[in-house]
């Protein structure tokens, strides 16, 4: 038998944190002794708990140990963080310590250190200049001193969104049976607030915002200033801008619904005229496109990241072919953002939920319930599900944001 | 080997009748060959054409011959339909012809008889004053001349709308990424023509149109006279009842978004005070309801049914228990219906679908692909799905045909 | 200013009660204190807390401690409980107790008395012998006496299984993204369990068990004594009775997939042949049905409820169309289940989940993830939704059970 | 005023061609008359049939035509086609003429010539030894003669496959209701049939293959010769490791089903390690993998495509980072594949069916019937949706095919 004693602490009986370590350990065919607890006695005081963990070897144990680290259970008596440094560009050393995107803190030469940029699945190097970054794989560099194993790292727990709210809590969160104009009301109210607070808000878009009708709708929010970064791919891009050349300069119009049967070709030769001007920016300038969703990112210097996929017809020059390249690219746009808004977008969604930290507020709107599912099931539990049609809910965001 | 010339006419080619008949023919091992075809020249003319089919028996013939009336494939050489009693209260002759919803005429005594009112899988019995009605299985009695084989009855086959409009066409005719305002306009329109030549509009309502918030705009919608008819379950009357009553009695808001968490009982209290008023009319005249869509039936004089189901609590006073009696009930309101919306509704949509003529314009909207596929896959081919959010959806339409 | 304390107790860390209690509370608005608690050492060890509760009047009060006590939390000071006499047949006095399905209590002349047969959305009545139960609102009579209010009654709070299972906790707990041979085989154990223990199994089944081929599994794991209790309704009873009888008679061959095409009528052929003989049994006696489900049930005296819904065709002579009576025929096989399959049916499985314990092993088997959804935001928190294909899982039920 | 003339030919009734054209010319708002039409006698004899196409100007008529011939309607009368040399590398002339996946034929110097290699979306090449190639948009290169407009161009419009299946036709061909064991022996015959024929079988896998626990089955069509191509992404792979290294290495077993909860950074050390290694062929070679299906795919030499994507963690080093570079790799191993299998992917199926010939037999197996909805949507027309469990449907496929 081997035993560790963990502690926890925060809201840890309201954000569920100490159920889901108590679940973790027993699902692990371990066991536990609570030592001791104290609830806060007030919902805004902090609570604490001590456990002992108890396992049928150290090897369960250690693995065990290691994950309850991610659910914010940390180790009483912890010494330095343990630094190994990398011997191959792009490989971590054996035993790395792969982060959550929770607040976390790393213990070298006896001082707590907080790391900069808490993301999941990364590493954590720590600095010649003592600070603690998260850096994903593919970044390391032979030399970097990576924290190895679990001693000396202590992460929080994740704490839920506190106070009465539309967003239903531990049933079936995602249900598409709720009152949907409270929703989108709520979700108004918080990109008001994050913007009061200097806060930027991301914008994540698939096809169906276009597909739906909902384009002006978005390209109204981009022109107003509530949009400040925006991740998509090419075919959102694309269609965004064959709905306003091909609308205004075909005679086909987009109003009557029925483009869709005509011009099957029409977003290839959009394509294919924006890589004859060479960039979106450059077939805006030249009056190529005068309106819609990139148009406005353009002429407001509203920044954004079209990150290439193996199923892109053309694509358009400002898409990142490399993917690689493409999420850096989200990284580097992603300091400052309070909101992300993940607009019937599954794989640019999953993407940004990889890498925001826990503390952005994210609403996933998709008709497919299984869609918000997933990205919670990829680790990112702070995204609010909202199961409605797109169309219509942009369309809700415009009014009440910008107005009708 | 036997063999039947069967022929079809209208718009065969465009409405897929005699692809589809081609198709019926091969699934079932059996042949044909094309006698002769006429294609109309223009979209507006009808077409004909006439089919050799061969099978290598008999009975398999006869049961394709069954099957292929239902499509609008009739035998060209026909005598008087064969007329058989009935010899048992609810029970029809065996080989009874069994009905499609498509206008059909049977040929009495050398004449072809209009059938008065086509509903789907019925009898046809023939009155002693030469008129032809469908009969469903429970209603017919002892005596009754019902149409047995498929001699001397002649089905004319689906037409599908004409013109250009949003609704797409042999693909995947309810995908969820289709422009919504479009769609909501569509369905306004058809609404509107339909009131202006003089037809009914029916609503059938599931619990999700109250619980999406859509509550208020369904009311407005019977208020200002745009439905005629509507069905509904006890869920639908009692949450539409409890949000208007609970609403303002107890404080608890509706409008938060919260209430859902608060009152598990206040739908049982809300069905036990209607039952002791004895009625929904009852309880809306003592004032105990003065909101909603029930109560805008009542003001208005708009007739509805609510069927009951084995889940229900309860139930409402006016809810049939036997539904049988309620689908009686609902045959009874649907003469003059000319267009149904379905919302949110699976069992009543189904229900109503299985009542309804292949001539009504039906829409059924839901946010759940598999709701709309399940209707057209009951037989009621006519249906254009609609995949959205069904509060977000009536907003809509209120805000078209109400207003703001 | 109004207070009041409440405990909970039993496994209310992981069980999540404690949580939700809390959550509960700051949703309706109102606050808490938490006074004391204990928190059992080990995993077995039950806990206990008591919290002081204030808000802001004491109407708010009233409807937070009703609703507390729904999730297991009772106030600390309880009295007898109050009792009112019904004065008219189907209608509870004002303020009845509103039941949930879990473990309940009532204080009479200041003894606490079991509830016999808790069931969600009833009301508690005393009877003459001391005895409590609940019943449901359309079978209370004048004179019954009913529990009015909370004071006397306490409720036991939920509490989940317990130990490593492959259903997952507190996220997604319904993805289709689960080893589903897992799935199945701890379905299969907890059958096996339940029936060792002289438990009853319950299969509700939906159409789709036929239409996806699962048929004759199911009717292999009646003839083999693993379903003990059986409801459906008419769409089931019907497509298994006409895939046996249609199968063989007509020669068109179930097996080849294409039937569905061929045989629109066949459904009401075959309802319309049960009619004639008068029930199902009679057509089983009179060899008209020589296999399926149905069959098995007859032969097997499995007991079975088909109730009516208004979408019935038919309908078959066995199901009850009074869907007030099919509810009290479930409630009337119900003693004794201990584990319930939900086999891809909506409206039977909400009825059913109406009447189930707490305590019973609910599994909810369904393509469509909504509809498991469903099943639980109704208030059937015990059941576990495995969102996979009906026809393959029951077969693999089969196999595992049955043999290949 | 404008008119033209076009005709189709082939299975023109019952693959819908005819009815598709006549759908296309009114949705356009252009209208048709027909010239004539003779229809084949037996279901194997082609059709044919010439209409007049009239629209209000020429501008909408040549967006018509182009259209038309999409679907195989083509212009009777037919000059050579009009070639345009690329300015630029990347972008093709103005007014390229967009392909389908259809087979195609060019006319240059009077001479008709087959298309080589039939793909969607990309210019008509004209190479200088006289064959006409697919090329796509970024690999056209300066110089290059492109097909420009639609005149000199022929489609064959699709045909649908022939004879009775279990595949439903023109309603809702995604239902999940269908008898599942009967489409998995139909893909098995589908597949036989086409290994018999020297074809070959690609399979597009998602992680949820692994998910739900069909990896083994999986690997053993690979190790047994049933998969002659894979293509995956990242994720698929690495769960395929890690469920291979981590089930044995570390003793949480993959078969408790519990594995997803711990461990939540095991798929980072399988991708680091196989970085260390350099790729999976050679972490193969050390023995690190040990099974799986990249483990058969590297001991069988069954080539694979591993597409990057913007989401991906690491990602392993066999994964093409670049998504351009991604699918012409697929491209060069799509030669001789005759049968499709999409199993539970929806990036990578899309992806795939942008690249595959109409004739490729194409079936998408996924339990949400959204995705097999899109695929057909984004032009993939002979993709077969089967929705059901993929853990269960891949086992019955190893049962069948490999043995129990």
């Amino acid at each position: 038998m081997a035993g560790e004693v963990v502690e926890v602490e925060g809201h840890i009986i309201d954000s569920l944190i100490l159920a889901k370590v108590m679940d973790v350990i027993l699902a692990a065919g371990a066991d536990y002794k609570v030592l001791d607890v104290e609830i806060g006695r007030t919902n805004t005081d902090a609570s604490r708990a001590r456990l002992e963990v108890t396992a049928d070897d150290e090897a369960l144990l250690d693995a065990l140990l290691v994950e309850l680290q991610a659910h914010g259970a940390n180790r009483v008596n912890q010494a330095d963080a343990e630094l190994v440094a990398c011997d191959r560009d792009g490989v971590f050393p054996a035993g790395f310590h792969a982060t959550t995107n929770l607040p976390t803190r790393v213990r070298v030469d006896s001082r707590w250190i907080d790391v900069d940029n808490p993301e999941m699945d990364c590493g954590l190097v720590v600095l010649d200049d003592g600070r603690v970054r998260t850096v994903p794989m593919h970044r390391v560099r032979v030399g970097d001193r990576v924290v190895v194993g679990h001693e000396g790292v202590r992460v929080r727990g994740p704490e839920r969104p506190r106070g009465a709210n539309p967003f239903e809590f531990m049933n079936s969160e995602v249900s598409s049976e709720k009152p949907k104009a409270l929703l989108v009301a709520d979700v108004v109210e918080r990109v008001r607030r994050a913007k009061e607070r200097g806060g930027k808000v991301l914008a994540v878009c698939g096809p169906a915002v276009i597909h739906t009708g909902a384009g002006p709708d978005d390209a109204a929010l981009v022109r107003h200033g509530w949009i400040d970064v925006l991740f998509a791919g090419n075919g959102f891009a694309t269609h965004d801008v064959e709905s306003n050349v091909m609308g205004t300069s075909l005679g086909v119009s987009v109003e009557a619904g029925t483009s869709s049967e005509g011009g099957h070709a029409n977003h290839l030769r959009v394509i294919n005229e924006v890589r004859r001007y060479g960039s979106i920016s450059a077939a805006v300038e030249a009056g190529y496109i005068d309106g819609g969703v990139m148009f406005e990112c353009v002429k407001r210097g509203v920044p954004f990241v079209l990150g290439g996929s193996v199923r892109d017809d053309g694509p358009l020059p400002d898409v990142y072919p490399d993917v690689v390249q493409a999420a850096d690219a989200m990284r580097y746009l992603l300091p400052g953002v309070q909101v992300a808004l993940m607009l019937a977008s599954t794989l640019h969604a999953i993407a940004t939920g990889n890498l925001l930290r826990a503390d952005v507020e994210t609403f996933c709107v998709d008709i497919n319930q299984a869609v918000v599912t997933k990205l919670s099931d990829r680790g990112s539990h702070q995204a609010l599900g909202i199961v409605t049609d797109v169309g219509l809910f942009v369309q809700g965001l415009r009014e009440q944001l910008v107005g009708p």
